[in-house]
């Protein structure tokens, strides 16, 4: 099954919740796996809202204890590696949307696209040379479906 | 949910297969997740087991692509980080189960020993001090299911 | 000793070559020891620079293998971890210096502010908030010292 | 130039330490790069050893601080990784000295011994068939350059 990750910060105001909320319901109607990185904010408003569309969420933690995670993860993968877990959401994604974000997002967007990743983007304050800017979270989740199929 | 490590060789004989798939169906019928490292061997024939049962699975790979992953993986972690990988699998269990193993394996209980994990063998050369030695995979699962439980 | 790490492409021109062997020339003068990624390009370059001053070197290699390293390393740090091995460059340095640079650069560049580290660059084609562009390469290393001596 | 790692647990006795502090005199002695933990115990004990020699000495951290270190070390390797660290140490060695040790050492002894290198032991609690017990500290270091020469 495909996994999509979705990046962004650890905490964020009620708007940017409500559009990761939407991109997490979006990904589960499309029958794929969300990956993110298991904490606050972004990733735990994205991982509701697939969760409240029956979908399955994999949560990929900075820390050493599964504990650490929010409510909304089915499956969490602990890797006491800090940042470099980062990494992993990278690797571990067919493709990514960044909602908001902050240098961690940052950090994964770089690796995501060195990597030859699609990486769509909502409401980013970054305007990184090919990341694909999305206009909802349908349409973000319509250009990662897109990028996977030619890839 | 709870989420049962399977740690053993990337190619075994085929009564250690058995006892691996045996391990896999057990974990299933048990209503845990199974974690392992997504290759072949011991690691193919436990996911082939706990997938019998309809159970699920998750591949926590050392290289750098999913296409890597056996057949038998719901759910396909992309580490990229070699050997690195076996803190992770050993850090994202609540429990452990050796099937055979060698050197690998060993760093792997090692690992899972120094975290406070419980680790239950079958079939092992190694006999190292913390370990519990299981009778047969049904034994081994209970063994683990306990361990979790005083935890 | 103060650990200054210089990040680059992996190859790259030759007027970018020049100016990376003489930012680490300039670490050496000032008595830091220089942290790179151990590979070509911007890597190897900076190290020549800095071995001809007679200073210390340490590659923090992606591979699994020692000898991947350029000839100018010191000390060859062998991460077998991928794209990870950039957190460890961040983490490792008391202050970054980025020539030119690509997606390896920019996730460098990313994980190194949000530890909150002082980032000059020479000839980025990323202009992101919180790094500091220097004229030329002892204005880079000025930069980062007094970074340091700040922090 | 040749880099030994050497490893053993955190904390221990004095007799144990000092073993430790001649095991790192003698790599410096030799002319070798001491790799190790860079914490306390047999790591601080065998990097003093070392620097009383001259020798050069590399502490792997598994946190996010320089600052962790012990005073005996020349550079600071920051992974941010915890118990992942230990398989950077065993890849970077050309060769291993474990020293005591518990279930961390343990995992570096298979680790190393996974990839394949010479691993002599003093006063180990672990009977691993691949290891070379060593008499004394001269030993160990005689047979790990031996074993390097060889490879």
């Amino acid at each position: 099954m495909i996994q999509i990750g979705v990046i962004g910060a650890g905490s964020c105001d009620g708007a940017l919740k409500k559009i990761a909320e939407e991109v997490g319901a979006e990904i589960a109607r499309n029958g794929a796996i969300l990956l993110c990185g298991g904490l606050g904010g972004v990733m735990e408003a994205s991982a509701k809202g697939a969760k409240n569309e029956g979908g399955t969420t994999v949560g990929i933690l900075p820390g050493d204890r599964r504990s650490d995670s929010n409510n909304y993860m089915d499956i969490g993968i602990v890797t006491e590696m800090g940042h470099a877990r980062n990494v992993i959401i990278a690797r571990s994604s067919d493709a990514l949307i960044a909602v908001g974000g902050e240098y961690g997002t940052l950090s994964e967007i770089a690796h995501s696209l060195k990597m030859g990743k699609t990486v769509a983007t909502l409401n980013s304050k970054w305007e990184i040379e090919g990341t694909l800017k999305a206009k909802d979270p349908k349409d973000a989740v319509r250009i990662v479906l897109n990028g996977i199929s030619k890839s």
